[in-house]
């Protein structure tokens, strides 16, 4: 059940009965940011979301030669529904393999599990750290680095990664999106579910996501948490040290003023020291750490507003400052040599 | 196997054939901070160390009551040898607990896991963190906590953790050493062993460890790890942010220039900025957060030499700095209210 992931192309998108594109933002995700990868979807109900692609049947499209069934949903409750396990079963025997970035493992329903006994396909529980993962060395590697890090959880750490990946790759420039969550993972069809790491081997898990590559080769790390989130914190800090970044991109929303959820009395502090903070752990393992920039979620304000906040951050702060949805991330990119 | 730690005493400490106290430096830890729950040594040779307790055979202890028999060294090797796998079962089957600190499961070698099956006896791999651990809450809690925290890995951090727990102690005041790794979990008969814990749960299972309490009892948590090692820092961070300590000591080897092992191209920043970084990180989970001073080993100094140099640092630093073993921790002790 812990092969390090590598899911096969291309996909059949499994939608459900999803009533809008929120209800299925891993399959939408993996639809917008990686449409050379998709090839059909399955909806179990006609009024499902429709993410643009054919539907198809578990059959046709295995015929059809899509490679893995990639769940990108939730179910509602904690358990797997019996019409989403038999379809697994009828999946796997169909020769295609199964991704799933749910809570519960699919691997380990019984009747899946025989039939990826009986058929020899696979099941890819993207939430599992791979085995035997190494402590981190902190010894300098080759390849260039950015990582996203953030003011708090669901700043926009993933979508600012994946879009500065993908303008590198449009510049031509060598470049890796390195997924650390379950939604990245499905995106990419690689990656480690870093929160599920044992502590003791955060940063070495980082090493092993992002390992020395050519010198003129980006690799965009995904980031989680925030250094001051009192419940995730350790999570950001395994990956600042094991990432060796040159680059550090720092998330924000504009308008949150504290850690979301029940965390209400913890503020968010001034994005100031934030940096300060973030560029402070960075250094510790790549002393030319730099601040690139900041990338907003401005979606709580109205265009003028949102430009004019950004505006000010700019001047403040003295980095170009993007939302990666109204202005792309270009300025950003043009910072990396 | 992942029951929550709570070992039964009197002990039965195993010292196998260990020719000297480093060798079985875990049975040492136990016999000098709690000889009062140790009732007996077993010894596999006349020439191993003595911890100054009674010899007796498994049969010998179950009869005088011993409840625990704690296996205080490392084997030579990965794996059990067979004449300890079988001394094991007859513990076991004599009624007797086991704890073991050791890599290797002792509770999943099959001859074992039988022995508990018709026994009842348990085996505590204390390594193994209990299931089940929640997420951080980051809610205040009442009572009173310390941590130390470190330069470095062993630099005395579970050593000044168990010295200033003694001397509040001895002093009247209500107190209880908190163990986050092996040793000190079964020196204390209870803990959880934090770098085993999956990176999300980190600062949760601080929270479950030291947890609210009266409001003049402390907790004198055991750190782990440094803040500015390349491989554990996120532990310590997750240490820092899940205690709420109100107070930190912290421990430095004198003369150590640099993270020891493989990591000696990372100095120790100068201690002026430890101690700065420490309290910024503590502060976000509790504001009154305050280093009450400094426990230094100096075991690599003569007494002159070592006197002087902590009197520099007192002066330097302006905060009462010890050695535990040199000069005890009533100055530390004297500064928490």
């Amino acid at each position: 059940m812990t092969d390090p992931i590598e899911l096969r192309k291309p996909y059949l998108l499994f939608v459900g009965a999803a009533a809008s594109p929120i209800d299925a933002k891993t399959a939408a995700g993996v639809a917008y940011w990686r449409p050379e990868n998709c090839r059909a979807q399955l909806r179990l109900d006609e009024n499902a979301v429709d993410l643009g692609l054919p539907d198809m049947t578990v059959k046709d499209a295995a015929a059809a030669g899509c490679a893995t069934f990639v769940i990108g949903l939730a179910p509602v409750g904690a358990y797997l529904p019996d019409s989403w396990v038999s379809l697994c079963v009828e999946v796997l025997e169909a020769g295609m393999d199964i991704a799933s970035g749910l809570h519960v493992r699919v691997g380990s329903v019984p009747e899946i599990a025989a039939a990826v006994a009986s058929s020899g396909s696979r099941v890819f529980d993207v939430r599992e750290p791979p085995p035997n993962l190494p402590c981190g060395n902190g010894r300098r590697r080759a390849g260039k680095r950015l990582l996203t890090v953030g003011t708090d959880c669901c700043v926009g750490k993933m979508f600012s990664a994946l879009a500065i990946d993908a303008e590198l790759r449009r510049r031509g420039v060598n470049s890796t999106f390195r997924a650390t969550g379950q939604t990245g993972i499905l995106i990419q069809g690689s990656g480690l579910a870093i929160d599920a790491v044992v502590s003791d081997f955060l940063s070495g898990s980082v090493e092993v996501l992002a390992p020395g590559n050519d010198a003129d080769h980006w690799d965009v790390i995904e980031g989680q948490g925030s250094l001051y989130h009192p419940a995730y914190a350790a999570v950001s800090l395994g990956l600042l040290h094991g990432a060796q970044a040159d680059a550090l991109v720092l998330c924000h929303e504009l308008g949150r003023t504290a850690i979301d959820g029940d965390y209400q009395d913890y503020p968010i502090p001034d994005l100031e020291e934030v940096i300060a903070l973030n560029l402070q752990v960075a250094r510790r393992t790549n002393k030319n750490a730099a601040l690139v920039g900041l990338s907003v979620n401005s979606s709580n304000l109205g265009e003028d507003e949102a430009l004019t906040a950004m505006a000010e951050l700019e001047n403040a702060l003295s980095v170009p400052v993007v939302d990666p949805v109204r202005t792309g991330v270009a300025k950003l990119v043009d910072q990396l040599k």
